[in-house]
């Protein structure tokens, strides 16, 4: 009888990196967890990963032989292996990852950024398994992207495609972090529809639930738990949301005809709120060859351990097995 | 010695249909043109384009052997073989064209939109060379697009990826043939910069040569004229036209993140007065991730033929040789 085998996902967050062994069907074996301490080298992250996992590792029943770690991390390169300017991440310009732990394993280590890997995780054990072209959008405190053609991510000439993000909703728009003005995610996001309610409370005169939060406090669950409850402020602010994020998926569609595209993240939990006006927004902007054509779904996976998975499949797919 | 190789190339625009046999090489050796009828079927146009062909074929130099046809066309889907909607062309809903074709061809037969035959053409023999990630603009009476992927046309799920022309500028703005408002081709494109001539005539009061101009007679080559003698209404319209295709080709930057965009078709003839402010402002617009890494150039084809031979390519590319 063969041994059976398994993959290391690993998925570094700003505050915490989880990893997990996952199996070729997409099961989670074991998982853990370990806080990203600010201002911590990537070597010694990657130091102190090695030992948990190998405490991870000792745990599980044996006969399960390890194939291959992926990565999932943000400003990650497939490319080149690297985690470049990573905002939250103080890890200066640049630092190969895949060869760090390749110190520790001599595996095959690939890695890519959170919301790629949250596509190839869709693609090989979600709802997009048998999908050749998709998009995965990841509504977090910022708006990720994940594209599939043709069964492939798509990385593009240098490794950073599907930056939807940063795509221009309006050019004297709401500054974003990156430096330019009017992206989508400062638009569609957790933090994003947040700083449409408080624009909206600036504009109407309605009373609203929100209206006693601070910005500091205030977050898209707030927003969801008054929307629930009718609070029109809230109301409007899933309405603006969506009107502007089915805007912006037209035009991905007009790029990349794809069959779906995928809500994933805290934002999609909203589920019907944000689903609903998104579609009927995104069909009213379709161009009319593509109307009717292009699912909007929610993950197939559980969203708690998604990322690990993800980044599971990255590496199962790179194994090709 | 083994019998030289050729291919057939054909371009069917709304006014005229033109064809050549292409070599391996992107050779031109003979080409001819003949109208395409309104009002006539495509059952008609195929068989008067065959009987023209033969004729072509008959005056070649014998040696050439025939080894598939490549076709351009409006509204084309690869994977069908189909002509869709086609506008100018009185189809109806669809024909199949690559049917058509092998009634009198026993070959393999191709047919995609001519910005994507333009996208292939310069992959194979114009300055894409080599090149795996790239896009193609055309900027005509409307904004064709052809995107390559991974050394591939991207055609996505239904086929007609790539319509770039239909992304959408202003939710509020102008009319666009194709039923929806603000249209990236409502502005950028030969007819769009004169609609932008004509609305900045009405905001301002600067006096211009095009004040003398109709609609129904100004040409995208009068406001060219008019530029090239300092006409301030004509600078502002290149000005308004290259801010407009840098914010959108930005955009499609964060995408697709290919290596370079070409700018074809008539209003790229205008050369620096449309690259030189593009460049700008797309480099302005560009994630910072992506700035001085994504090359503006003109075809590496010449204009007159550059139809035929991407259409050639098309089938060379087919075939795999």
């Amino acid at each position: 009888m063969s041994v059976n085998e398994m993959v290391l996902g690993i998925d570094i967050g700003g505050t915490t990196t989880a990893f997990g062994f996952v199996d070729r069907q997409g099961a989670l074996l074991a998982e853990a967890t370990i806080p990203t301490e600010a201002h911590e080298s990537a070597q010694n992250l990657v130091f102190r990963l090695h030992e948990k996992i190998e405490e991870l590792r000792a745990s599980l029943t044996p006969n399960f032989c390890l194939k291959g770690i992926g990565i999932g991390a943000p400003n990650a390169n497939y490319y080149r292996g690297t985690v470049e300017k990573a905002v939250n991440l103080n890890w200066g310009e640049s630092v190969n990852l895949v060869e760090l732990f390749r110190k520790h394993y001599d595996l095959p280590v690939a890695i890519t950024n959170d919301a790629n890997a949250a596509a190839i995780g869709e693609m090989r054990f979600g709802s997009a398994r048998g999908m050749k072209h998709f998009i995965v959008i990841t509504l977090g405190t910022g708006l990720g992207s994940g594209i599939v053609v043709n069964g492939e991510l798509l990385y593009g000439f240098d490794g950073f495609a599907g930056e939807l993000g940063h795509t221009v909703v309006d050019p004297a728009g709401r500054v974003c972090g990156c430096g330019k003005k009017g992206c989508l995610e400062t638009y569609v996001s957790a933090t994003g529809i947040c700083r449409t309610a408080l624009a909206l409370m600036a504009e109407r005169l309605d009373s609203s639930a929100l209206r006693s939060l601070s910005h500091d406090t205030m977050t898209s669950r707030d927003i969801y738990a008054a929307a629930r409850e009718g609070d029109p402020i809230a109301l409007e602010a899933f309405n603006v949301t969506a009107r502007i994020l089915g805007m912006k998926l037209a035009d991905a569609v007009a790029h990349l005809s794809p069959e779906a595209i995928f809500l994933l993240g805290g934002l999609a939990g909203a589920g019907e709120l944000l689903f609903k006006p998104t579609k009927k927004y995104l069909e009213e902007y379709l161009l009319r060859t593509f109307r009717g054509k292009v699912a909007l779904l929610p993950s197939g996976l559980n969203d708690d351990n998604s990322a690990i998975l993800g980044a599971g499949a990255l590496i199962w797919h790179e194994l090709k097995v």
